[in-house]
Order: structure tokens, then sequence, then C-alpha cells
């Protein structure tokens, strides 16, 4: 155990890095995926079925967590760590991109955000100050900067105002969080679809010298081949010795793009939510357990599979499970489906540690291109 | 392993009885709780975690899977142990209690019941034959005559009409099923809440030499002193070395004092259906955890359970699960639930063992008058 935050790059090949992030609440195997626990839980699922999956870190949103419990309680009830059962890290964003997405009657300036709760309609300020605030009350080891991220498409103009003022706004986060050797801030770097303006965020960052950078205002509407040119032009200028994550990303292909990029760490909501859904990632691609094809094919999604949920129950059996809204339906998808992305993200890092990441990205994408089994006779 | 079915008295305590019901694909030890898995699956839970939990049995319901996923597509996939995943033993109802609780445009006579689906409006009919023959299709062990259940309160002469009516059923039922010694068929004592019809019930069937009994058409809006009595009046003239199956029963309570009066087996949704709506049962009575009492308070449920449900999040989380209606609240609080009748069944059948059950339905009671702790300082 350590009692300080450090990055350590273990190797790379070709653009892909394998790295190790050590805090004193565990290590985080990277590149790593983060299953998402909105408001502290992941959801259908038990926190030590998501840790036996080999996840070392779960991400937290500060919005959903400041409506409800609310910060101040979490801090009372012995921070995210204990009231969610969780004791390994634990990541936070800063709420801007939740404040944007789901609050009402949004007001931004240059001091902050001012907005209503989704959820009772009581007003409420995120500052850069306030964030940061936040997210020390939630223990959060790794914290992010407040930032302003634009739906693209988006005038350039307008991606570059909410890219300096997000600069602005990451000085005064950074300043906010003061010397925490036993934590991180991520400082986040913005601009849209233009390079020029990601080239002049990440420089300005990189000035600041953050323990680590994420790259947001990506996979918000933007072509794929958009988003990996932005982290073409994005990741070169960025320290190398410091950890680069890739915010709300993304699908499994998004993900081993990225990776051959450089990008270190990934969070996204869809193997749970699309779990939810009746939607399975497999080696295969992606099934649909609604579909009527499903209704009495007894065999399992993958037999191949580790996880219980991918190898013990039939395909008729999760197709009933949705048709009936059963819970275990969603447990089950859930389960399998963040099953799928740790063992992604684990064949990735053995496959960069043995410099054959060009050879497992290719035959991973066959796999999904190779398609579902053919239908049951 | 036997091939056969099979009821062992194996003591008695007072009214008391421990006995084991002994079938191809395991033994139950009685008194034992079937949690009840609707449409081939207990709520919220895993099937393994189901069976870790103690339980030998679960019930499934015959109405519900008739029409999803159908009996006979259940039966082309391997029957409903392979389908849910379940390789242990497996009761099922008739059909006829949810038939007349759930379907639409019902219509009773001699032959049986004919009723719209609640699901999707189609055409269904369920006699006594049909009935067996899709528990069959289910690969059901313990398979229930269909009968006519009257809500209490009624007239005698129509309680009498219904019982005369499902002694009818009961013969067709019995005849139907046939001689499948790997498994059985129990008729079902009704006669509302009027003793003497409960007797003529009881006798009748006993003389149809059933492998085992139930006693239907309790729990049904009668007061528990009503229900008790006729356990009192039904009991003696019921068979000894046959198991006794009280359907559809019931809180903690109603479990205990009905064991007293000699029932060997017991369902009931309460334990799932109360935690998915934020109640838990515990060695101190019942908790609603939505009460804003629980908001930060930072025990478990129980410190002292064997149960992580019960031990390993506090109340806080809990409260916070419920009120943001979060899937893992209902996971977690169904498990404390099943646990508790688990162990509650577990205790009872100690107890009988070791002659002390008296003693065990005193200083459970006391634990539930004790009532929760006091509210966190
Ligand atoms: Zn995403
Ligand atoms: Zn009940």
């Amino acid at each position: 155990m350590t009692d300080r935050f450090s990055f350590h790059l273990l190797g790379t090949d070709g653009g892909a890095r394998r790295g190790e992030i050590r805090l004193p609440r565990g290590a985080i195997r990277t590149p790593a995926f983060m299953p998402v626990g909105t408001a502290g839980t992941v959801k259908a699922m038990y926190p030590d079925q998501v840790r036996a999956l080999g996840a070392d870190i779960i991400l937290g949103n500060t919005y959903h967590l400041m409506l409800r419990p609310g910060a101040e309680r979490v801090a009372r009830l012995g921070g995210l760590h204990v009231f969610a059962n969780w004791p390994h890290p634990i990541l936070t964003d800063s709420g801007g991109f939740q404040v944007m997405s789901l609050a009402q009657l949004r007001k931004l300036d240059e001091t902050g955000v001012t907005f209503q709760s989704h959820v009772d309609g009581s007003r409420h300020v995120l500052t850069p100050e306030r964030s940061v605030e936040i997210q020390l009350l939630l223990d959060s080891d790794i914290i992010m900067q407040l930032d302003e991220c634009v739906r693209l498409p988006a005038e350039e103009a307008e991606v570059a105002r909410a890219m300096r003022l997000s600069l602005r706004w990451a000085e005064r986060s950074k300043r906010a969080f003061g010397e925490r050797p036993d934590r991180a801030i991520f400082g986040i770097v913005q601009g849209g679809d233009v390079a020029h303006l990601r080239i002049e965020s990440a420089r300005e960052l990189a000035a600041m010298d953050f323990p680590g950078y994420s790259v947001g205002g990506l996979a918000v509407g933007e072509p794929q081949a958009v988003m990996l040119a932005m982290l073409e032009t994005t990741n070169p200028v960025l320290p190398a010795d410091k950890p680069r994550y890739l915010m709300g990303v993304g699908t499994p292909d998004d993900i081993i793009e990225s990776v051959a990029r450089g990008i270190d760490m990934f969070d996204c909501v869809m193997p749970t939510r699309a779990g939810r859904h009746g939607l399975a990632y497999t080696r295969f691609g992606k099934i649909n357990l609604k579909n009527a094809r499903h209704a009495e094919d007894s065999r399992p999604l993958d037999e191949a599979s580790d996880c219980p949920a991918a190898r013990d129950y039939s395909r008729a059996y999760l197709h009933h499970l949705f048709k009936t809204d059963e819970m275990l339906g969603a447990m089950l998808l859930s389960w399998n489906n963040l099953a799928y992305y740790q063992a992604l993200m684990a064949g990735i890092r053995a496959a960069i540690d043995e410099r054959r990441f060009e050879d497992f990205r290719r035959t991973t994408k066959e796999g999904w291109e190779r398609g579902d089994l053919p239908a049951a006779a």
C-alpha cells in the first residue's frame, strides 16, 4: 500500500499504454474501465460482484449524490466508500455534465452554474470550488474539475468560449483542491471537434501540472472518426507520465480504438443501461434478448465465458425474463455486460504487456464482425 | 438419492412436526418455507443465492407460467428446473387461485374455468386434467389439484359448494396424475371458516389417499385466530404420515403458530414483495426502510445476521436506495427477508429436534415484541 497518488507507465505497444495508478485505497490497472455507480450503486449489481469482475475503481456522479442523499450526509456517514460498501478507489465527476443534461432552469456564468434539481425542483449552485468541496465530502479518490461541455455539432466560437471558461475553472478547481497527495484532481481537456482548440486546452492544462488529465466533450453526438481524430490531436500534447481518462466512453470498439491512441481510463453507463434493456455484449457482438428468435434457444449467451450470467442461463430464459419484466433479467445482463467489459480490459492489458496489441485488436474485431450464432434450429 | 417421493416424520414436539420429504431431485427438510418463483424466478434473487439461504424447494405459479412462456415451451426447453436454473425440487400450484385473482372474464363450471389472460386478453381453459398436464409439462415435483378457493367472509352455502366442487376436482386431478412414484400430487382441503365443512373436506380427501395434503382457502381475509382454529379442526383429520402444506401463508407469526398446529410446508410472496417495497423482516420485527428515521443511521439491519444484506449495508444506504428507486434496494431486502424466513425455519427445525419448540416460540415472539432498535442519536 501507498500513502500517495502516483501513476506508473509500465510499458507501451504502439500508441497503447499499460500502466498502474496507485492510491491508498488500492491500485488501478490501466487501461481501466470504471463501472458507473451513479447514485452510489452500480445498478442491479452487488458491490462484491463488481469487484469480483476485476473492477479496481468505480465512478460516482456528483450531481446525483449532491441531490440525494446529499454530500454533507454522505460525509457524516463516513464517505462514499463506507456508504456504498465499496472500500476500493472511487472517481467522481464534477457534476457539471449532468447539470447540463438533467437539471432544469440552468444559468451558467463565470462564477458557476445555478440550477433546479430534476428530483424536487430545489435550487442549487455549483461553482468550481463547491464541486471540489462536494467531491471531498464524498471522500473521492480522483476528483474532476468543473468544466463546461458543449454538445456537438456547435459553432467554433461557442466551443472556444466554453473551453476557455473551463480553463479558468481548472485553475480555480486546482486551487480549491490544494495539496492532497493522497488523492488526485484531473484537469479536463475541452475544445469540441476543433483541433487547435483541443491543443490549446491540453497545452494550458499541462502547464498547470495536474496529477492526471481527462478528455471531455467527446462521444456527445459526433462520429467516432471525429472523436478518434481529437484523441490523436490531444494526446501528444499531454504529459506522457500522467494518466489520461476519456470521459463517458464508450462502446467496446470506442475503447479499443482509444487505447490504441493512448487513453488509460474509461467509464460508461452502456454495459449496465444496455443490460437493463435486454442487450447483451459478447465476443460475437451485441445480442438483443428481446428478439423472438431467442424464445426457444436453449443455448447460453456464451458457453466459454467465466461469468455465470453468460454461461448458466439459456437465451430462452433471458428472453422470458425481459418479456415478463423480471428484475433478474436486468441483474443477469448487467452482470454479463460488465463481465464482458472487464474481460475486454484484461485482454487489452495482457496484449500490451506481451506487445501483441495489434493482433488482439484485429482478432477482437473479427469476433464482433462474425456476429452472433445462427438462430437455433 | 431416492427414485421416489416419500415423507418421513422424524419427530414431534407438542403439535409441531419435524420431517423430511424425499424426492429424486433432493430432500426437503420440514417445516419448510418455499420461496415463490412466480414466473420461474424468485424476484430479485439469483437462484444460487436462494439455495445458499437453505431453501430446499421453490414454488412456481402455473397461471403465470402457462401464459408466459407457456407450458409446452417450458417442456421443449427441458422443464422448469432446467429453464430456471434450479436443479432442486419445485412445487407448482394448480393455477386456480390466480385465475380467480388476476384473470379477466372468468367463467367457472363443473368442467373447469375459462378465462382471459391479464397479459394479452387471450382465452384459456383450465380443467383439473389440463392443470395436471401443465404441471407435468413444467416437470413439477409436487403438483396441486385444481380447486376453487372462496374469499372470506362468504356464505356457508357458497363455501360448501366450492368445497364439494374441489372434492370432485380432486378425484379428477388424481386420476389425471395417475401412478407417478417419482413425484406427488397433493389434495387441497377447502371449507372456508366453517369447521364441519373443513372436516368433511379433509375426511373425503384422506379417503382418496393422496401422497400429501394442502390446506387452501386460508389467509384470504379472515383473522389469524380463525385460520388457526381451522388448522386445529383440520389437521387431526389428516393422516399423520403425510405432509401438510398451508398454502400462501404467511407472516413469521402465522408460520410459527401453524407449525405449532402440525403444518409442515409454507409458501408466501411476503418476504420478496415486502422487500421490494422497503420492508425488512428482522429478529426485532418489521422495519420500514423508507422511513426518514433511517436516513442517517449507519447501523446495519442486524449486525448478528449471517446474511450480507443484513450485516454489510447501513440503514442509511438502504433508505437511500429506496428513495432513489435503485434496484439494489429490492435486491438487498429480498435477500435479507428470505434469509430471515429461512433462518426462522432452521430455528424451528432445530427447536423441534431438541424438543424445545415452546421455548423457541416464546423467545422468538419476545424478539418481535421488543421491536426495532431505538432511532440512532
Ligand atoms: Zn457512455
Ligand atoms: Zn402470502
